[in-house]
């Protein structure tokens, strides 16, 4: 049923009512209130396993580091620690520690972030076997300086990308504050040769969202890498930062994991380096729900208002990058009728909707709703505007015995 | 001189160091490290008494609410609390208790927000004596029913709206989520008298950052709201929110407030009713300053980037609303040669640029710079993302003595 285009193994109605993994939903509404995020704790895993496996089954030498700054709850991280499957990639000295606050080794994050500060150089100084990419000259430059003979990657940009919105375009026609373009590339390797600086991986990020379609093009920005790679023969390592897309539409055709790996291989092959991959979203977007109650049901000027007791405060995906998601009733009733309508939060002011022509059975004020593909910068990017800044979070870890 | 634009009495250079007032922000700087808000208190009143004035000066009878959701910095709001020239308006609960909890009185507190729950109804009803104007009849029925006989305020949307921003637009062409359009008017007017509630005041809120320029559309709009008081005899207050807007830019011209009184007071003698007016951003946007330190300077692919140690996670006005800041060096250093620059935020979002193709003298590595018209919307709305959220906020209070 399209209305139900979201729903997938582990998320999905049974006898009507709402399932993450073995929750009932409709039940933990009951005791958790709204609004609640709930993560699944199997699916980020087997996002994670996804990777891995078409990333060996073409033979790609890799290590995957989870982007912190998607969702830093504290037992998600813990359990992405106990799960041993990726390191962190983390782009703020506060981000390093709470990553080895957990037991994250050093070895196991990588750090990489634009306008370093020499505050940041200092905290890098102190963890030195934390791999960084540096993002500029200046950067290079004054870490170098402070550590000499540590081996550093260098953020490139070869100045093509793909992504679900213009706004997450990093690398694209625009110039942009990242990386090292090719004007500068070779002064940027002169300048860590003077500096005693061997350049081990060189990194860049092609936006955030690609999916199947877009691989044509990833693999156009892989084959302008090989100018960088080709020049740069000490780089035994590429990090290609993350943007792996979710399904966020009904029809989104998401991204086929062996297809990128293949274009992934052949490259690596060529270039003879060995992969890092930087998943953020990708592993937490839809293993996370955010639970809300329905307060309003009113049509205005022929447009029907769904209002819910959140805001796009903590969860913008929709509000700031256009990225919707998808709406689950917790208790499915088919006998209400199918409509369109928006679904507005509580905040005053006009971007605060969290969809805009939905197509869904039509709630009562008292309703719950899963908003999905919510796992992802949402509580990590929370504020408190207007004091609407609270909601719970909850974790379905794998049950133990 | 064009690239000081956004000098001004009390925001200017004495012998090439920034003040703030009476404050040295080359000075404060040393201590304060960055990145810090400082925020006088002097300009927020002076701004508060400007409205005040004009509509004096015009014979408004009017009353002037704070909308709190634009900077809550406690310090602020106690200097408002004393200063006793403002009421609060606020939209949350929580926002309700903050003004209580410093002691502004009920009767000094009006209370809109769109999507209210119930719980946000039980906090009303232990409140009675603040104004509450309702958004749609949903809220109109359920607040009625809990509080029988309670006075009530209206939001109106006349459809027509202006603006900085589309984003910022409540109530043009578009449908929002705000208030109760003309097509169901007369409805929640007869729900009112059906439930005993007397409907009070009508409210609407015309958009964010209105102008001079803007006059001509700001006339039309309360020409179009003539039409809702006109059917509800019983509405002896019309409050017109709040959207004043302050120069951006160079060629600006920021809104003259007596010609605004003027059009207001026309029709408010027309329509018979007292004013009320909620500006949150007008009083402290250009009363407060972003210090930060520039850790970059770096040309990338032919654009100069400024990389600061701040993000668009504390101040987004520009990142995601296209509101411009101005930028000034601490230190004045007229030999510096001026250039255009992009200034860069330290989050890793290609949205986190706080200006683009800026008119500077060209800055060094370690330089401080103030963003000016940074006081609103700033660490109300800031977030902790990429874990960058630490900054520190100043306020200059008058001396007592």
């Amino acid at each position: 049923m399209t209305i139900h285009w979201w729903a997938r193994e582990g998320l999905d109605y049974r006898e009507g009512e709402l399932h993450l993994g073995r929750q009932n939903l409709a039940d933990l509404v009951k005791s958790a209130g709204t609004p609640t995020f709930v993560y699944d704790a199997a699916r980020v895993a087997q996002n994670l396993e996804r990777i891995h496996t078409a990333l060996d089954n073409h033979a790609v030498a890799h290590q995957i580091f989870f982007a912190l700054k998607a969702n830093r709850y504290l037992p998600l991280l813990t359990f992405l620690k106990l799960n041993d499957r990726c390191g962190l990639d983390v782009c703020s000295p506060n981000e390093l520690r709470l990553g080895r606050q957990i037991g994250f080794r050093e070895a196991q994050i990588v750090y990489t972030n634009p306008s370093v500060s020499n505050e940041d150089i200092e905290c890098l100084a102190v963890h030195p076997r934390v791999h960084v990419n540096v993002d500029s000259l200046s950067s290079l430059r004054r870490l170098a300086t402070r550590c000499p003979g540590r081996s550093l990657g260098l953020r490139i940009n070869p100045q093509m990308g793909v992504a679900y919105h213009d706004h997450l375009t990093y690398a694209g026609d625009k110039i942009t504050k990242f990386g090292i373009y090719a004007d500068r590339f070779v002064e940027a390797l002169e300048l860590a040769g003077e500096l005693g600086t061997p350049i081990n991986t060189l990194h860049f990020h092609v936006g955030s969202g690609y999916m199947t379609p877009d691989l044509a093009e990833f693999d156009r920005v892989l084959s302008r890498v090989h100018e960088f790679v080709a020049q740069c023969p000490t780089a035994n390592t590429l990090d290609i930062g993350g943007g792996l897309g979710v399904p966020l539409k009904p029809e989104d055709e998401g991204l086929d994991l062996d297809q990128w790996a293949a274009v992934i291989a052949r490259h690596a092959r060529e270039m003879g380096v060995r992969l890092q991959i930087e998943p953020g979203d990708y592993l937490v977007k839809d293993a996370g729900v955010l639970l809300v109650e329905v307060n309003t049901v009113e049509a205005k000027q022929g447009t029907l208002f769904v209002g819910v007791n959140a805001g796009f405060n903590i969860q913008n995906s929709y509000a700031y990058y256009d990225m919707p998601y998808g709406f689950a009733p917790l208790r499915h009733d088919p006998a209400a009728p199918v409509v369109q309508l928006s679904i507005a939060g509580n905040i005053n002011e006009a971007i605060d909707v969290f969809g805009k022509e939905i197509e869904m059975h039509r709630p009562v004020e008292g309703d719950y709703l899963a908003i999905v593909n919510a796992g992802g910068y949402g509580s990590s990017m929370s504020s408190n505007h207007c004091m609407r800044g609270e909601f719970s979070e909850y974790i379905l870890l794998p049950d133990a015995g």
